[in-house]
């Protein structure tokens, strides 16, 4: 006999799933150890047996969850995993989505414990990958678990899709999701990706920034010169690159490349107060991040330069000998890369070609360019206010913490947001339990514990909440 | 009995010498092959030993060669090397100086044969230091082992100096300098350290440009952080540093520190003809280096920039994500290692203090900079057109080309140059056989083999042409 939980589930469903996960937390941060060991960097080749290796135990640890259906769907980089409960016909479908790789590791020096050895320190459990986004993905499998082994059924239908390229822009999830639209229908996507405002304070991610990416190269003489012989009549490529570099932005801060703002609309006096109403302060962002002052764009905020306004962002800038003591060198090529952060209005696709023709029309004498795009692409993404998911999750957030969560947005980009709404038709509900503090992308990424209970607590509670608005 | 070779020494004596030289030449480039497969990089600690080992080799050589004193003089950093003949009582002395460390090989996948691992391809010899300094150095050992073996004496007093830290600004020659300065009396120095114009055309160098050197580094962030949660609202430590180092250089191709070309005198209309006239094509040096275009201080041809106008030029620029893929960081810092060459009327302390002074003037909001010296500092050097040095090269050169030597600059820098002329009072007169174009401090630095017993012939008729000079 099959039970429908959207209806049928016992009242005291949500009561057992609590207990059975509070009395397995030990075993949930153990798992997570296990996960966060595996170095899924998706960026280098030489992880690629390790990422196969992380996708092989997620696949397992669905299955042990008790899933009906699980499945490693191939692409032509690296594999996402999919799995799959239905058995709540009527009920709403969620789309659980979340990756399971990993940014690169690097620099190690600058890592207090080994990466790839996930090592607690007081209640933060400390390696690549735990907060981004190892432990919000796993405590939604876990949730699953707890609700498979007491009821025996969930109170929605849920189907995960958890893939291993996030971190290099999901480069083949559109091709996958284009191709398993059927199997991937659902009412909306539930993000395990994404992070809060805060440890304290509940927020709903309402928005997330687009993203463009493209490297570039600035080269002169065919070989590195001696820089005494050769200095002074030929371009250095390293002063070409400072000078294009220079140039892609003014002294407001603001980017300097024609057309970079068209169709950015600016925010309503209104939204703008609210913004300004958000419990922030720049002091406090400074004691967390260290730098010395605030700085961007002229006449905005710290938190609408972060959320509301697009960036053009170097990630890496080199040339030269960068090594021990002094080598007195005229080197023949300099490298970039950067990053643009995208809000609505802008097409990252138009908005390369613009950086690109930029860098042309500036580019110095004496050296030549040459632009690559990375094809790491994604437009910016509003949730609808009114949307179910989002109602459901207040309503979760508000329970667990006394109030209702911030309605905040997302300086980060998440590349499938594009794909969801563009190929399924579905919109994001974010729903993630790392916290934007945690140096995701950063040496000694962590998370925290605590945090673990409190987001498996979350995530039952939402199907919980989910299945009972939809009954009415 | 002490023969008296500056009046002595028999008349066939070159010609024996020429003769042994010739005979000796397979012996010759075996040595030097041997020479440089010890990969003495003095910049880089872990090269120590080896460091420790060429100056060994070096040692050994010249006892070989039969010199009456032989010695490793220490210093606080790499030691140098120190031997004498002092049997010709009344001739000249000179005082031979050459450096046996070498430049870093980086970065290693540019060369085409291992750089420790010196290669003959066809009149070539590749390897790091071949040209700077191993063989311009060696061949002047060979030639004394000559004449020693073919007449027992040499027809001058000759003192061989040879240093290990040439390629990390020779910072403790200095003081070693002043310590032995009564060992090292002498009448001249005697560079085996140099270059010259071309392998076809006989140059005599008659200046040097002088050198500063100086990294900083720009701090944002104490952390790396997220390029999507925090671009924007923090100042990126790769766009201050842009801009920074684009902010010294002017549009003409200037240096932009204020006072930098403060005592900088303009050649006269005759230096600039003269200059002008010699065998130099823009065409020919583009084709030469592969840059696509000259480039420089506006209003001096290629070679007025080269030899007589002081520069500021990055040797290395770093921060962020360097590697493979696509990292959206926000890095915490940003780096540079600068060097300037000088000309006469530059002090390169106050050349450093004003770059200093200019950094920090215009340092963009948001970061903080730290400005530290290397220690790499020198002034700019003129040889005194009739310096009985001057004159026995000309001779020399003229003999063995059949025409006058060109009269050239050299923009790279020699830091003992200053040392010798200011503890000593010596002028250096530069008598190297490297060429200007042999990829010294880049990959696949070489040697053309024929300018060995080119070089050898040519120390062997200078010591002769010396002596009989002062004979009158």
């Amino acid at each position: 006999m099959t039970v429908n939980p959207g209806t049928l589930l016992p009242g005291t469903a949500l009561a057992d799933v609590q207990a059975l996960l509070r009395q397995r937390a030990a075993d949930s941060v153990a798992e997570l150890v296990e996960f966060a060991s595996i170095p899924s960097v998706s960026a280098q080749s030489r992880h690629q047996p390790d990422v196969l290796r992380a996708a092989g135990w997620l696949a397992g640890r669905l299955r042990q969850a008790g899933l009906t259906m699980v499945e490693t769907w191939p692409t032509a980089g690296h594999p996402a995993v999919y799995a799959e409960w239905l058995g709540a016909p009527g009920a709403p479908t969620v789309l659980v989505y979340g990756h399971y790789d990993v940014q690169p590791p690097e620099p190690l020096e600058r890592w207090h414990t080994p990466p790839f050895t996930p090592t607690v320190v007081g209640d933060r459990l400390y390696g690549r990958g735990v907060s981004d986004d190892k432990a919000p993905l796993l405590l939604t499998v876990q949730v699953a678990d707890a609700y498979l082994i007491t009821c025996g059924a969930l109170p929605v239908n849920v189907k995960f899709l958890f893939e291993g390229e996030e971190e290099v822009g999901s480069a083949h999830l559109g091709t996958l999701v284009a191709e398993r639209a059927g199997r991937l229908k659902a009412d909306f996507v539930l993000s395990a990706d994404g992070g809060m405002w805060s440890a304290e304070t509940p927020s709903l991610t309402v928005s997330a920034r687009g993203i463009a990416a493209l490297e570039f190269t600035v080269r002169g003489p065919a070989k590195d010169l001696h820089s005494g012989r050769h200095g002074g009549a030929l371009h250095n490529p390293l002063h070409a690159m400072a000078a294009l570099v220079a140039g892609l932005h003014g002294a407001d801060g603001r980017v300097a490349v024609p057309g970079f703002y068209d169709g950015v609309a600016e925010r309503t006096p209104e939204q703008r107060r609210e913004l300004a109403g958000l419990p922030f302060s720049d002091e406090a962002y400074l004691a967390q991040t260290g730098a010395p002052s605030p700085y961007g764009e002229a006449g905005y905020s710290t938190l609408e330069r972060q959320w509301h306004r697009p960036t053009l962002e170097l990630n890496g800038l080199w040339g030269g000998y960068t090594g021990e003591g002094s080598k007195t060198v005229l080197p023949s090529e300099a490298h970039a890369k950067v990053t643009c952060r995208l809000v609505p209005g802008q097409d990252p696709e138009r908005v390369t070609r613009l950086i690109e023709a930029h860098l042309h029309a500036t580019l110095p004498a004496g050296v030549t360019l040459e632009v690559r795009r990375s094809g790491h692409q994604a437009r910016a993404y509003g949730l609808p206010p009114d949307h179910l998911g989002a109602q459901v999750a207040r309503e979760v957030l508000a329970e667990l913490y006394g109030r209702p969560p911030l309605e905040v947005g997302m300086g980060g980009s998440i590349p499938v947001l594009e794909t969801f709404l563009g190929t399924l038709g579905l919109d994001t509900v974010f729903f993630s339990f790392s916290v934007g503090d945690e140096d995701i992308h950063a040496p000694n990424e962590f998370f925290r514990l605590p945090r673990l209970a409190q987001g498996q607590d979350a995530w039952a509670r939402y199907w919980w909440t989910l299945a009972a608005r939809a009954r009415g």
